[in-house]
């Protein structure tokens, strides 16, 4: 059940309203951009709640030195780091890819509500959509939407290939 | 093809000798009791390459505030710090407790080649094996064995969840 306050702002809301996605999945593609112009994967995530940005962050595998510094782990973190807390339910993740099997069970454990993302991992990673379904066909976890913005998000995936990137 | 170099020990090998898996799972079991101690899930890990620990690690999720600090994640994260890379092919990773998909998929992407766990997750974890399984039957991946030291595993969750851990 979603609560409407006063002032007709959801509060306590599970799910951003699905209107909102292309707003939301624009700042997941501006930290995806300054990933990419820093030598990263042009990867981005951002975690809203209750219509506010808790946290944004972008794939810093390379310049971290950590193979789990995937966007949307790495928003997750932040956004954990920055509310003193282990639990982000009410929170949806924008992510301008769709979140590998490590990124979804992040998400789970951090009771994210709902993923949000632009182009699909077929599109370009190793990891096939079988071994992600195969891993969300039976447990719970977030509600996955995707194709939010799927071209803006493939247009940098596909310069950066294009320049040397994986 | 494992190489033997002249003083007899394997070099390059992606695959710790079966009879040593005790000696380094008890480094684990060690490192799963610090935890538990702390106050953290009591679930350790160590990473050995050649015959050599790289890092060992255990569970922090508590006292980082970091819902991903598995102690694989952890583990991997400490040892790609050390070594300044992102791959760790050639080396096993030993965990207490078999790997939830997030740390799977970690240990796949730093090109680890075998795990070697005690206690199964199904014996404890909220994740069932078949969401696992689905994330393995079609890819690549570390080799899984299971079962190493199990009983000094389960005795440590067991202890920890009757003290109120999950």
């Amino acid at each position: 059940m979603t609560v409407i306050a006063a002032g007709g702002r959801p509060t306590g809301a599970a799910i951003a309203p699905a209107d909102d996605d292309a707003t939301w999945m624009r700042l997941a593609l501006e930290a995806a951009r300054r990933a990419g112009l820093a030598g990263e994967p042009p990867i981005g995530a951002c975690l809203v709640r209750d219509g506010a940005v808790v946290a944004t962050a972008s794939n810093c595998v390379v310049s971290s030195l950590d193979i789990t510094a995937h966007a949307e782990v790495s928003v997750i973190r932040e956004a954990c780091r920055r509310e003193r807390t282990l639990e982000l339910a009410g929170c949806t993740l924008y992510s301008t890819v769709e979140p590998c099997p490590m990124c979804f069970a992040a998400s789970h454990y951090a009771r994210i509500g709902r993923i949000v993302f632009g182009a699909s991992l077929a599109d370009f990673d190793e990891l096939t959509g079988s071994e992600l379904t195969g891993g969300r066909a039976t447990g719970g976890g977030p509600r996955l939407d995707g194709g939010c913005l799927r071209e803006e998000s493939l247009a940098l995936l596909r310069r950066w290939a294009g320049g040397g990137g994986r």
